[in-house]
């Protein structure tokens, strides 16, 4: 298997949870370091986007201090807001980042943009993502199940209780209207 | 019930309708002066927002001249683009706007996003909103119902009329591309 | 019929068949002169939209090349990115071509906006469109049907097996995140 | 001399003072009303544009109250953000004001602008400009002189005093780079 | 010397004139076509950019028609606006026009975005620039002097005169603000 | 002297050098955790702005990694656009990074806006930047002198030089052209 420098790992974090661990990790067999683009940094709020970007970064900081030793001497994340055009997305990236050599991503989309710019995109095994995926989390917040709470570490289910993240997202279910 | 020096009451109008006068006046109860946003100014022609920011300003005007007395003393009207990103929406509000203490609003979300800057953010009681709101004046002029007009003054009901309100909305409806 | 100097055809070309060679020659009847406007420009790598309008480009000069004698006689080809305010539409594009006297279009909205700038705004008839159009094009792709493949000339039909036009629709069907 | 429904009256308000009260004077001349726009609403904490356009909002509003009878009944308030496309502009406060007929300023470029889309533009007389302009004041303050105060009432000045507008304009222009 | 398909020639055609002439005929000696990428379309009137994209796109079809014989078969004219991110421009473009191997361009930043994206970059030769260029038509106009009329052919500068270009930049040089 | 838990540090770093790692390490005897921001993220290829911010980002870890022991354990390195708004930045920082709870910087800007959301801003004392500044250093590059070389380490000179940074302003002082 190929060994490379550095590779971008980009994701939503709505909200950060086990599978971002296990997608981490797999990155890092792969490369001496891992860019973690927090993507739609522009967004939060909404029912997609609950959290600013700002609060994702806190929150996958909290998770990563638990579940991977010694992350920062390789793991950078920075949060990167949507440029609207899937076109020069990757060009744009490699404007905001030091030098990658390609992505790994669940995502087709950006396996295909990486890919068309000549770099190489990994796709990663599943780690039963069927359970822990940012889109189940909040379904299940949102029909008051709880099953969830296994996809976070004790840390992090107290951090999110405390910024009161359950609760943003019913309140927000309410309405479909930005004022 | 506190008083407050200024408040924002922000909608889409689209269009404006009794309602709003009634959560204008519900407003001024708790304030010296409201200023009414106009918002998602940048939007128009379109099932969701049928009317410019230009044209609501218009009709909210013409409504409120019928409405509500002496309201200009008190009421300031302010159209506002979006800034697509939600956690910095109350900060450009205060960048554009005389200084408030609030908001008033049916929304969700609005009302979170004032909180979290600290700012008091009041509910308004329903004004039997089950009949008049924009998405339902809509909603029946499309299914070439009539019973929209009493949520309208007859003046307002003219310049409609006038401007073609209904036939637009209609034409609107054939189609879902913008070309 | 009236005879113009200049009329402006757009269209988002996603892709480019023969349906609209039969709009530009029927443009061509009421002018001496037509803009193509590639409508969207900034979209690509989505269902909706999977090409780029550099490659939109690339396809229509193509498929006119085929169908449409002498056509840069008397054709531009203009890539044109969205301004996200449709009462501003028309005098952005007015900033970017040059004179033009109307437009020809099947969609009602484009026909408003010129309508109200003062502008000529032309129907097209509909040249069977109930078989060639961009989203039943793509539709039968994705359900692996080829009837579609009798929409384009086969030069075009090459140049788009070339570039994978139906692997990347294929691809991006799989996902509905941008990464 | 023609007579008007509306006007627009343009500028920056950097910061309000008598000149910008002779300016509405004039408009309510020619027109039943008049439309304040508050330009380049994005800007401040620059040298060129120290106020926020909230800021300007209030000054202006506490500046009327002062100088211009009853100016509510007839004057409105709107700050609007720049669109950086001025062959487009015209069209853009078309989009977001009431209807218009012309526009009052001193800058050719605004006549231009106005006159090319079919609008009146008036030119104000000039109001003893020499001293009073936002430019002059700006400049003043930064040497450390203090006949600006002339160009403004005293409540005016108060209320300069009481945000810190000196003392802004002071601090920022020890500097010349954004962070 | 390399023969190509393709290549891009940009400039801001501020207005167009004779060495714009020369410039695409001598990118037509390297390459079968050329994409003449009318550049900065956002702007228009100011002293930098008087004319809009649109009245550059008319004129330099009106000097091709006169000076380049049988131009349409192999020229593009494509009105591009600034994308604001020198880094990501050479894939805007790509993104935007049809496959292009190289550039043609007197801008060393030119020259150096399309090198670093893999592309030849030309160097043209200089035509007695120090005649010719738009900034020196734009000075001379401003300085009442008429020399400059001998860089554009007749039909040109009865156009130039028809939609008043020397008077608007009087008029613009008038102003530095911008409303 | 007051400890805090994180502090921002935005700066432009063009290029990084050692009055940088002074900066840093004053704003570490403030804070547990430093956020450096990376700013105007979105500039590169101008004289003010000669680099990318991926280059600046990699650039700026390699003096860290010569000068700054276990860096990355207390600093997080995050590339930020400018938003235009100075009103609406700091919040805009806010959705961005985690919480932090003031900022350290020689821009008197940037500790206005600080201050006017309620955070603490620092001023650093000088470390003889009469010497080291990006500014100085892009001055001297351009004639041709060599001082600068002593604000960097040998590391970073090398990395530099791969790059062809002092190439890259040479070439683009011959321009002020966008194309």
């Amino acid at each position: 298997m190929a060994r490379h420098k550095r590779l971008v790992v980009p994701g939503r974090f709505q909200p950060p949870h086990m599978g971002h661990v296990k997608l981490i990790e797999y990155a890092l067999e792969l490369a001496d370091e891992v860019i973690v683009v927090i993507g739609s940094a522009q967004e939060s709020h909404t029912l997609e986007n609950p959290l600013t970007a700002g609060e994702r970064f806190h929150l996958l900081s909290l998770l990563l201090n638990e579940e991977l030793k010694a992350w920062k001497e390789r793991v950078y994340l920075v949060p990167v807001m949507d440029i609207q055009m899937n076109a020069v997305w990757v060009q744009y990236l490699k404007m905001l980042l030091p030098p990658f050599e390609g992505v790994v991503s669940g995502n087709p989309l950006v396996r295909i943009l990486f890919e068309e710019m000549g770099y190489v995109a990994y796709k990663p095994p599943m780690f039963k993502r069927s359970l822990c995926s940012g889109r189940k989390i909040r379904a299940m917040i949102l029909e008051g199940k709880s099953e969830w709470r296994d996809c976070l570490p004790k840390r992090l289910l107290e951090e999110l209780d405390r910024i009161g993240f359950a609760e943003r997202l019913k309140r927000l279910s309410e309405t479909d209207e930005v004022g």
